[in-house]
Parts: structure tokens; C-alpha cells; sequence
């Protein structure tokens, strides 16, 4: 059988969001190509970010969380995906991947025409929580977070404490609360969500308080105690907390070991530096997603912002190009929502500190608005943050803090920053408006107003 | 006292969204100035949007709805609000407008540096439904939803006939059905809601059917029978609907009377024409709101659509530049949303029948996706259809009805059509991505990349 256009073999690392989308996207282009998917983990193509839902049975079963199983992708879209097999290196001259069978431990050579490396990020872990203690753990896969959902149903831990408060942290300061634990979040920051800016960041501590989660900023970890398993943790402020389970999420870093054993190049961030076809500096070898750096349209640099909606992009643009087909990713403006509890947090683009830092001559403004009709019943408080360059009033990031409608609030926005509009655009759009769904200058319209008199 | 920048006296003609914004405004801009506005009925700067809601008794008085009282216009903006004085015409050589005070019948005249006529748009009555007679209304202002809702609560009426299916009629529907009545909605065309395509008013038509309203399309009415009282309405197909209740929706018209009694011209719409400044052709005339027309960027020309978010804005403007400041209202492009039962629909843009009929070379996709992660609790479908140039992939419309997760998707799209995006530029945008609020690939973003392939 001959495969199309020369390219008779694709071999991808890495079965999760990236990988499974850019083999998926090959096998549509090339009916006839061989493709071989190795996966380390016993998962492929899971729903990561839903783990912390599934921790506190919002979502009941991991089934729920798997989109398709290796056998189902072999039936529906003739992929081989080999899950417990380890890429470990390769040969970028020979053109060969080094393959360990986790199961058998037999090591074996695969070829291929087309390398693409999803191999996605790893858990940052400090020194204090590298020994193996039970009750200590970190969110990153799939096996985690049925790990962590074991332990909570055999131990019933009754205090939690979560070190770091980036999205991970917090949903599970959510979801843990649900699980009726005493949740303490500790960060070493003076606030919580890092990538918000503090005035929005108060909101957020302000609604983990009301829900009876403690915060602590500005506090830093010094150690773990505890022999077999966790009975406290300390801090340099050389506070103890008392606890039965900790849940590190002070951030990930990309896995980068199998590519750069091969030559593949990191940038700056860290991660593998990619251009808008997703090749690397290695001629047929690709890389996409949470391992990879993405180009961030606003800064005017590539950045490592590893979310789940870039690896996909990014998984099918590399999965056309490998077959032969041309695609571009143009870039990515930073968008991100979470979830915490009874209010919806927003950001794209830069807060106000990052623009700053960026050296952007730049202000910002900050209004409270309602999500629909002030009479209309249900509605809940919004706040709108924007950032604009202060001479010719370009936007330059948003942030939404608000009980609903705020995840596709901050879209507008996103939009806005991938057409580089200005603030004064955004004071003519032509926004939907019926009582039931927004006031009739909705938030960002009252927001922008604001900013074009300042 | 001086006025400022030799503007002395401004004179409003309607005192709701565009007459009300248009006063605040020039009140901003100059501390000092005389400002008079006239206003024919008793109310000022009410919501009229939310009227089918007040009628359900879900907004429990008219007071919700009222922003300001004419009072308190004068009490926080020193504007000067005549309730129940109806401006009749004015002459534009001599700067007067004849008033008539409605409750003395007194008619006197007023000079102005600059004429803002916000008449607004009133209700299309048929000739069958012009006889006066108990039980058969309009619904276009506040007094018409008091009397209405008197009407209600007096009569308790059990069957309502429901004539045309644009928005206030389907809201109409939802609310009196909130009120058990037997709701009968009749619309002259093959579909309801004709504002968005045949495919997607199937699924709004669904929705009513489900709540059970019952739904006559391709239905015309021939008479409203009953002498004092309303007691049936006849179609032309013969067919009788034994009712107690009429309520007429099949669309409005715009107040130009006043306006063209001085020489202002209406547009091709019938509405006023304007600019971008929205002077009429008359100097120191402008036009603003329901009574005037609005540049259509997709269209590429004025359209009669009168929406209060138009209005609002166009009053700002209009009230900018009566007050010497400069301001432009670039345009709309036909962003609209209504809450029909659970199904939330909005539209943007051109439908794929009206670009046809405006000659885009043009074709359409549509999908069906998810408001929520598909794994997350409590997630709705969703149907996105956009409407693209065939040629180069340039966005003309998009339209979405489902359960959730409506209104701010439909803006995203309503943002891409002032940027004049192509539907691979929507492939591309970094939307914000968590379990609760979109799946990894957003609803948008799947139809997007349905489009490209096409």
C-alpha cells in the first residue's frame, strides 16, 4: 500500500491533548500513513483540566474524563497508540525513536518520517515535597487525580493544605471544600491568582473567605512533616499547620528531556521553541503543546502559558503541517477563566504589572457593572478591568471578575487583543443586550468609556 | 450666566434611551447650557426592554423599570423635563419647536442653538386591529405595559392571541404563558423570529411548541372579532381562535412627523437619515435612537433597526456634538439577543438568506456544540451557524440558540464583523477555556473550523 505524498510514517510522543489532535489531524490528511502514538501514562486524550471535578465526584468517574481509549482510536481513526511506552530519546540523522515498553521494560527502535513531540508539562515539585510521604501530592494526569480521589475515600483527610493558588490551587480549594475539608491556601505572594492583578486578586481571596477557605500570602513553605505521612506543614514564618493532606500546585514546567535528547532546542522560556508551523530546530521534527512555547500576539514574544486550548490548536496545526499540509498558528493573547466557587475570574492579554514590567506606557481602568438589566431579576456584580497603552489607547489586557457571564465577556476581549483594538473600538461594539443577559451598556462598554476619558 | 461655546439652549424632542443619554451628555460637556427636553408621555428614561417581564410580574413594578424620574433629572443633571408636552413641529430658520402641553392644551414655542429629536419608533397597527376595543394592544411603551398588566390582573383573561413573532412577541409569549394563559402565536411567514434563518427559528419554534404555546406560521389575520371586547381573531384561512387577549407585535415604524414638519429628511428606510455625526440635513439638527437610521457595516448602508443599545449609544453621540464636542458612532451590525423560554438566540450580522438577497457570494455552516466541557454537569446544547463569503472566507453573520452561553458568544462574533474577520482569523482566537464555562474547542471554534474546510 503506498502512503501519500512520501510521508509513510508518523510518530508522535505524548497521547494527551496535543498529540492525539495532531495524529488525529494526520491520519484525516494521510488515510494511508503509518502512525504511532507512545504514551508513558496508562491515558491517553483525558479531559486534564476536569480533575479537580472529579476529585470531589462532580464528575463521577475518569471514564467521564476520557475522551476516546487507545483501542477506540485504532478503530475509528487506525491509530496505534501505545500507552506505558516511554519515548526516551532519538536520532534526528537516522531518523529513529528509542522506545521502552514500561510493561516488559524491552527497549526497541522505531523510524519515522515525521517526528512530533507532545510531551507536555510535569508538576514543579520543591525540595520539601520531592520524599515520598503519603498524602502528598501534586495534580498533573490522570493517575494523580485518581490518586488523590483514592486517598480521600480510604483516608478521609479532614484538613487540606494547598500550596500555591494559580488555577490548579484553587479549583481544588473549591473542590476540596465540597469534600467537606478545612482548606487553608497558602501562597507566597502577596496574593492569590498570580496572573491577575492584586486589586481583581482581593475579589478572589475575598470569595475563598467567604467560603471558608483560610488564606495565607506572603507565607512560604519551609518544610513538610511527617514520616510515613503528612501531619503538618511548616512555614518559614515557622508557623505550623496542622494537616492530613497537602496538594502542591506552585506550577509546572515543560518536559523538554526527550526532545533536547535528540537536539531540539529550548527558547528562552524554557520550553521547546517552535515557529508558526510547529517545526522545531530540526528539520521533520515537531512540537506542540504544554511542551512547548506558544508566540504571545500582545508581548511580541513566545511565552510558556501550557493550557489545554493552545495544545489542541497547536496539536492540529502541527499534525497538518507533518502530513504535508500547510498551517500556521498565529499566536496566542493569554486567555484564561477559572472557577472558584460563586464567581467566574477572567484574563487575557496582560494585567497592568505585566504591562508595566514589558515597558509599556500604559494605564488602566476598573468599573463595577451588573451582568444583565438592573431590574431583571438573578443578576450578579461584574467588575472590568482594562489595560490600554495611554497614547493611542490600544488594548492591551482585560480582567473580569463577576458572578456570570464572564467567561465569554473576557472573549470579546480576546478578540479585541488579536485585532489590536483600541479602547475607543471597543466603545462602538455592537454587543447583544436583552434584560435577561446584560444591561444595555454592558460592563465592557461602560468599562471602555471610562477608559477613553482617561 | 454665560453658556459655554456660544451653545446656550439645547432642546431635546423624547425623553427616553436617546433623548435621555443625548441631555446627560451635552449636560456633561457644558455645566452651563439651558437644556430643555420634551417628552409626550408621563415617563422618562424607563427600561422598555424589560416591559413583557413587568407584565409577568417577574420585574414587580413599573418603579424597577424607571431609571430616573423627571425630577430627579433636574435634581443630579439640572435638566430641565417636561413630561406630557408634545413638540409638533419646529423651523429650522427661525430655531423654534412648537410644543403643546398635553394637560392644558396650551401650545407655546421655544427657541434652540441645536434640536435633538429622539422621537423614537411606535407600533405597526394593521387596519383590523385599529378599532378601538378591550383586550387588543400593543406593546411599545410604558403605559402600554400598565395597561396591559391592568388588564391582567382586572380581567384575567385565559387565552391570548399573540400576532407576529419577532422579539417582543415571543417575549410576550414566554411571560403571559408565566401567567397561564393558552398563548397562540401567529406569524405570516413560513417561520417565526424572521430576523434569523429558516433552520435556526425551527429550533426557537421547538422551544414555544415544548412550553406550550401553540405556533402558526404562514398564518395571516384577517379580523379581530368582538364588539366592546375582544373575542376572537379570524385568520384568512378561515380559521377562528376563540381568545380574551390580543396582543399585536408585528413590528414598528419610526416617529418622523415631527422631525419632517421642519424639513428633515428621512432616509431610504423611512427612518431619519443621518451621519456619522448624527446631524440630519438640517444644520444644528440631529436625530438619535428608535426615530433614526444606523449605518450597517456589513451592509454597507443605513438600516431601520431600533434597538435600545442603538439608541443609547446614538443619543451619546448625537448629545457630544450638539454640546461642540466631535464624536462618531461608527455603525452597527445587527447584533441582537432574546431569551425565549430556556432557549437563549442571538444573531449578528446577515442571515444567509439576507446576504443572499444583498448578493454576497456566500455560504454557511452549522454545528451543533456544547456551552460546557462535555464531561462538566449541567452543560446545554448549543447551534452556531455563520454566514462567510464564499471567496475569501470574510465573516457576514453568525446566529446561536441554545441553552446557555448565548449572548457573549454571539459578541465575539459581533466583534469579528467590525474587524471585517475571515472565518480562519476566528480559527485563531485564544478563548478562554475552563469545564464550566465552554468545552476545550469552543462552540465558535468548532464552526469556524467547519467554515475553512468548506
Amino acid at each position: 500500500m503506498r502512503a501519500d505524498k512520501g510521508i509513510e510514517k508518523i510518530v508522535v510522543v505524548g497521547g494527551v491533548a496535543a498529540g492525539m489532535s495532531a495524529a488525529s489531524k494526520a491520519r484525516r490528511n494521510l488515510p494511508n500513513c503509518e502512525i504511532k502514538v507512545f504514551e508513558q501514562s496508562e491515558h491517553v486524550s483525558y479531559g486534564a483540566c476536569g480533575l479537580p471535578y472529579y476529585i470531589s465526584d462532580v464528575i463521577h468517574s475518569p471514564d467521564n474524563l476520557v475522551v476516546m481509549s487507545a483501542g477506540q482510536f485504532k478503530e475509528k481513526r487506525n491509530l496505534d497508540v501505545f500507552i506505558r511506552h516511554r519515548a526516551e530519546s532519538f536520532d534526528a540523522r537516522k531518523k529513529t525513536v528509542t522506545v521502552r515498553n514500561l510493561d516488559t521494560d524491552r527497549v526497541f527502535t522505531e523510524t519515522y518520517d515525521k517526528l512530533i513531540i507532545a510531551t507536555g508539562a510535569g508538576a514543579v515539585l520543591p525540595p520539601f515535597a520531592r520524599r515520598k510521604r503519603d498524602g502528598v501530592f501534586a495534580l498533573r494526569n490522570l493517575a494523580d487525580g485518581m490518586r488523590i480521589r483514592y486517598f480521600i475515600e480510604q483516608q478521609k483527610p479532614k484538613r487540606v493544605v494547598i500550596i500555591g493558588s494559580g488555577y490548579i490551587g484553587l479549583e481544588m480549594a473549591e473542590n476540596l471544600k465540597l469534600k467537606d475539608m478545612d482548606v487553608v491556601v497558602i501562597e507566597k505572594l502577596p496574593q492569590v491568582l498570580p496572573n491577575i492583578d492584586a486589586d481583581m486578586a482581593a475579589l478572589v481571596q475575598q470569595e475563598l473567605e467567604a467560603n471558608g477557605c483560610r488564606v495565607k500570602t506572603d507565607s512560604e513553605v519551609e518544610s513538610i512533616e511527617g514520616d510515613n505521612k503528612v501531619t503538618a506543614v511548616r512555614l518559614a514564618s515557622g508557623q505550623k499547620i496542622v494537616c492530613d493532606l497537602v496538594i502542591v500546585s506552585i506550577g509546572v514546567r515543560p518536559n523538554t528531556a526527550f526532545a533536547v535528547s535528540g537536539g531540539v532546542s529550548p527558547g528562552r522560556t524554557g520550553a521547546i521553541a517552535v515557529n508558526q508551523k510547529m517545526e522545531t530546530n530540526l528539520k521533520d521534527v515537531y512540537a506542540a503543546g504544554d511542551c512547548a512555547e506558544a508566540f504571545h500576539t500582545v508581548l511580541g514574544k513566545p511565552v510558556f502559558i501550557p493550557l489545554g486550548t493552545t495544545a489542541n490548536k497547536q496539536g492540529r496545526i502541527a499534525g497538518d503541517n507533518a502530513s504535508g499540509k500547510f498551517a500556521r498558528f498565529h499566536g496566542i493573547v493569554g486567555t484564561a477563566v477559572v472557577k472558584v466557587f460563586k464567581q467566574e475570574i477572567a484574563r487575557t492579554g496582560l494585567t497592568l504589572f505585566q504591562a508595566e514590567q514589558a515597558g509599556f506606557a500604559c494605564t488602566s481602568v476598573s468599573i463595577s457593572g451588573h451582568s444583565r438589566a438592573g431590574y431583571y431579576p438573578g443578576g450578579k456584580k461584574i467588575q472590568v478591568k482594562l489595560v490600554f497603552e495611554k497614547e493611542n489607547g490600544r488594548l492591551l489586557g482585560g480582567q473580569l471578575v463577576g458572578g456570570e457571564g464572564v467567561s465569554k465577556r473576557i472573549d470579546v476581549l480576546a478578540t479585541a487583543l488579536q485585532q489590536k483594538m483600541t479602547v475607543e473600538e471597543l466603545t462602538q461594539l455592537d454587543l447583544s443586550y436583552a434584560p435577561p443577559f446584560a444591561p444595555v451598556w454592558d460592563p465592557l462598554l461602560i468599562a471602555a468609556n471610562q477608559a477613553v476619558k482617561k
